[in-house]
């Protein structure tokens, strides 16, 4: 089998330190990647006015998959960096399904009384490319005191279809509970829609329990009863703040991944971890790398290394359990010597 | 003095046991209150096909204050009972600032290790108007391939300053900080508007501290780090989603309570806890109280009966501290047995 192509880009803040780690342990796996480096980000945007170049989409449609490390830098306005670099390649690439799980991990400290590992592991299905991301909406009045801002919300049956039924085969393979996050009480149009394609699919898949919960219920479900969570489908927005809710509860940004998915599509995958450029401590090697080796691993099985994925799923849980840690998790570590356990338990 | 006007809409499910308890511990302060109960909810959409009837409001508008239980029922749609009766009311008499307390209370368990009474003290200040319940959108193409459903959130200037203003001027009165929650990187009208408006009313408060964060890292840092958080403003959604994280943590719903005030016009404010009607537990004497009872605490202290508000509120105190509890709270008392010692301990 010839060398999977995987477009590396590393971005801004902390990105470039994590994603050193994540190659250096795929390395370490014996599978072969050819990787492409793409200096894209603030920097770009500093040199060329553009985060990415205008035919970045094609460049990427001919690799296997994207392994992102962070974008964001203080000096580019946020609403820039991310529509022109993450949204773009999101919904660019028509990438529709971004999975994020949380689990408890042995050794990594959550903030809930009384949880330990095994009782919670939630995977959560995100719509990636429409709902509340649209990008749609503007202002009237600008300056004046009549001033409005409008926001609109666009969900389409095809896009929320697809995303709900790829939800519904995460939980066959799992433990057979679908929750699927609404708000269908106060808004009566997208999310009702939302509401219908959920019970159209169901009927479709009879052997999966399924329950729809208003997300202000649901984020205060996570809270309470993390362990009756199984897959969670949710909007663009929701998943949004609910992954961090999930990041959060299972013990952090820092050891947090995703994968961005189009099933069914040749367009590259992109593996991401869920925690930011973190400007405050770039550039001194004390970021956690396990969300992206973690981001990594997924990679790895979506590129049907199953052997490999599973080493370094091993080698990740073994140095969460036994540290070496960085500061978030309460140790002294860098990122670097976190790397470096990861390898040495991938090559033992 | 002459007595208080207070409407009474018990309402649905648990609503009016809570409701009955409420009313008992305010009348054992020995504030004078004459009130009037409003038959309205779900029974009087079975009667008569409205949740209220048609001049409710001018009703309402000859009070002092409304004290509402619950609303919602199973036999009636719930987008039904919330526009007919709960957003009517916000909406119709422009109740526009929702106020949240959540604290951790001394007996009250919370999910979160290590976290004592005293170190978790926040006050959600919550857009009760528009935004994204704005009740605008619509669908296309229905039941077709091609359907899409739209949601509109709106923002206002005149609506986002005031709310904005009257956040300020509680973290004013409170520890001085004031988080504004935004997800302006990915949406870049209505909460760029938003973030705006905070940065305007900034500059009139110059003693107070200020930060913008995303939603999503913001239900991620209620979590992680809850004590660092004084007065949060939210828009409506995100106001409705925190408050309910916010309630989870403090150790549940049960005990969390809201006023919708609409400060310097004559509206009555409505006060009412953060719990719905609980279908599953109505009619069994086991709702808690302490959310309906803090509710009403609230109403007293904007009735302007100071000495009332503090007896109650360190009857409730003392209840939660040291029992009767409700099942909820680990306990096995009746919503009754909480509300006659919370009526004692006013009395004592
Ligand atoms: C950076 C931001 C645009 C992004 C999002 O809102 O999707 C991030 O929070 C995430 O969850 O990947
Ligand atoms: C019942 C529902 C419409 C309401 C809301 O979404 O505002 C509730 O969740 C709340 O927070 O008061």
């Amino acid at each position: 089998m010839s060398a999977h192509r995987v477009a590396v880009i590393a971005g801004d803040g902390v990105g470039p330190e994590v994603v050193a780690q994540a190659r250096r342990a795929v390395e370490a796996t014996g599978v072969e990647i050819a990787w492409t480096e793409l200096p894209w980000g603030s920097d770009h945007y500093h040199r060329t006015g553009r985060m990415m170049p205008a035919d970045a989409l094609a460049t990427l449609r001919g690799h296997d998959a994207i392994l992102l490390g962070a974008v964001g830098d203080p000096s580019v306005p946020d609403h820039i960096s991310l529509w022109e670099l993450l949204l773009a390649l999101r919904q660019g690439l028509d990438l529709w399904a971004n999975v994020r799980p949380a689990q408890l991990l042995p050794g990594v400290p959550g903030p809930l009384a009384g949880r330990a590992p095994g009782e919670v592991d939630m995977l959560f299905v995100r719509e990636n490319t429409e709902g509340e991301y649209a990008g749609v909406g503007g202002r009237v009045h600008a300056g004046l005191a009549g001033e409005t801002g409008i926001e609109v919300s666009v969900f389409t049956r095809p896009a929320v279809e697809r995303v709900v039924r790829f939800a519904f085969e995460r939980a066959e393979e799992r433990r057979g509970r679908l929750t699927s996050a609404t708000k269908s009480n106060a808004s009566r149009y997208g999310y009702v829609l939302w509401d219908e394609v959920v019970a159209e699919v169901a009927a479709d898949h009879p052997g999966v329990e399924v329950d729809s919960v208003l997300v202000d219920a649901l984020a205060a479900r996570m809270v309470r009863d993390p362990g009756s969570l199984d897959v969670v489908v949710a909007s663009n927005l929701f998943g949004d703040v609910l992954t961090d809710l999930a990041a959060a509860l299972q013990g952090g940004m820092g050891v947090a991944a995703s994968a961005s998915l189009a099933p069914g599509s040749d367009a590259p995958p992109l593996f991401e971890p869920v925690h930011g450029s973190a400007p405050d401590i770039a550039g001194r090697g004390v970021a956690n790398p396990i969300g992206c080796l973690w981001s990594a691993q997924l990679m790895l099985e979506q590129l049907g290394e199953p052997e490999a994925a599973a080493a370094l799923r091993a080698a990740i849980a073994a140095v969460c359990r036994q540290g070496p840690r960085t500061r978030d998790l309460g140790g002294t570590a860098s990122t670097a010597e976190v790397g470096d356990a990861v390898v040495r338990a991938v090559e033992a």
